[in-house]
């Protein structure tokens, strides 16, 4: 089969057996999304080796549960030990010996196959298409932040950053009905955010007003540049969840966390069931976030196309 | 009235006007003690010009509420505008306008007489003498870590730091019966833990066990150094306490925080009424924390032993 593998510091299309793991699932994969964790791995992020891709939708072929055989599935990409505290108590997310699809010991989703262990894997709704289903990870890991703080119509909360995390986080934490601004970059980006309903301000044009600042602020721009304009936005013994995972260190001035009391919370994978549900009751649109698809075999090109900046979401998808 | 001030780049001893602040008490300073802040402002820290110091015990002497003159009192520090939301809602610690006690816009302790609004006077119970009541304020802002996260018998917790700081912090979480141990590089200030029923471990013979990792790790330490060690420490949704405040910035890997979810909250100054309970009640010994007594008209010597590594507690004293 066709893989889009990351290999010895180069990104290539390369001729795989399909993937075999003893217990596990066999997903034939019909659309994958590139995230900005892909592109943050051919950088040197995480030190993976090995087929790229996290975000898939596919069709089960076979399963050690007979009944998901044919199914449309998305997959936790988190797999856990299964014997460790962590993952008996229901958080493989955190196992410390987990492998996760396409980022740490496991081949990924820009493949025509992928394996995952049978109870990482959820139905999709009829109702909801391949392409909005490929945003399941994404969105779930919007909806994550929702799991570890509560946002309530009382808060006023700034996203940082207009890409695909942001735009997600944007459309998630709106259903709050909070005091909701997406601080970016990007004109166009911004506008995406406006057409669905989200207040908008643009970084260029932006002034943080010390007396104006923010319970929660999100940090999703994907840039060391972020977290400090971050701890400029955040009130006194305000929230700041951070989300842009990127290979290298950031300069920080810790003496504003301590003297006023911020808190600062990192944020990843959150579980799908929440976000297909999103999906499911159409309370998010993913759809105007699509900017181009591919076919896998231009899988190069298609991250090259993914990499310029003010792109969103690029797919690749395998005709049956 | 003789002053130790830090002006123009300078430490020194002046001669000043006694302080006189419209609607505020004169406290007549018998004690002060020498924080790791006052050293920091004096590398530069929170740009402060004026009389240093915050931690002392003192007579008032003058007050808009008389029943107070007379009094043995501790002080809070921060001073709130008084009409701000956050002053209105009983914290002025945050207040944005505020003044703090020798660090912002006003002169502090480290002096024959201070002032400060009468509200920030608690009275010292009689049980307590000068010597323990002085450490009040570092040992409120111990405290407010439990008013921070909960902490229980069910908790690994590490404090990084056995300075004076770091060493309050483990005698305050050690009254929740936590699973505790403080992490330090001097034989001597470790054992000073240990003769309190502390468990200590050297730096120097520490290892970092990824399975063993702390539910909470303190940052106590002073050195920008301390929170990759918490990062190193903690585990997976695990928290770090930030305590330190220096002068400078701090690389950061921030991948870690947001791969395993680990939130970091900053802790500043705490309630007094709690640190009072704990010396009245004797559940906290900060006698042993003392490491040298000088007059106030020896200042700048006492400042610089207080500098040396190693150094605990130095106390200033006006005799009356």
């Amino acid at each position: 089969m066709k893989a889009l593998r990351f290999e010895n510091q180069e990104l290539m299309l390369a001729d795989m057996p399909r993937p075999q793991r003893e217990g596990e699932a066999l997903v034939r994969v019909t659309t994958a999304g590139i995230c900005n964790t892909d592109l943050e791995i051919v950088r040197g992020y995480a030190n993976f080796q090995g087929t790229l891709g996290h975000e898939f939708v596919g069709i089960v072929e076979s399963s050690p549960n007979p009944a998901q055989i044919g199914w449309r599935v998305v997959g936790e990409i988190n797999a856990g030990c299964g014997q460790c505290e962590l993952c008996r108590t229901g958080d493989s997310r955190h196992c410390p010996n987990r492998t996760v699809l396409g980022i740490v010991g496991r081949d990924g989703a820009f493949a025509e196959y992928l394996a995952l262990p049978a109870d990482n894997l959820l139905k999709v709704p009829d109702s909801v298409s391949d392409q909005q289903a490929v945003f399941t990870e994404p969105l779930a890991a919007a909806c994550e932040i929702l799991d570890q703080v509560t946002i309530t119509t009382a808060h006023r909360v700034a996203v940082i950053g207009d890409g695909k995390l942001g735009q997600l986080i944007a459309r998630v934490l709106a259903t709050t009905g909070c005091d909701l601004v997406l601080i970016g970059k990007h004109a166009d980006k911004l506008q995406l955010a406006a057409d669905a309903g989200i207040a908008t301000i643009e970084l260029a044009k932006f002034k943080a007003d010390p007396n104006h600042r923010f319970d929660f602020v999100v940090e999703a721009s994907g840039a060391s540049a972020g977290l400090q304009l971050a701890l400029d936005l955040v009130k006194p013994r305000g929230t700041i969840i951070l989300k842009s995972t990127f290979h290298g260190a950031v300069q920080l001035d810790t003496a504003r966390i301590v003297v006023d009391e911020i808190s600062i919370i990192g944020s990843r994978c959150g579980r799908f069931e929440k976000a297909l549900a999103l999906l499911e009751a159409g309370k998010v649109n993913v759809e105007p976030l699509i900017a181009a698809e591919f076919p896998l075999a231009a899988g190069v090109t298609a991250m090259q196309q993914a990499e310029k900046a003010g792109k969103l979401k690029v797919l690749l998808r395998n005709k049956s």
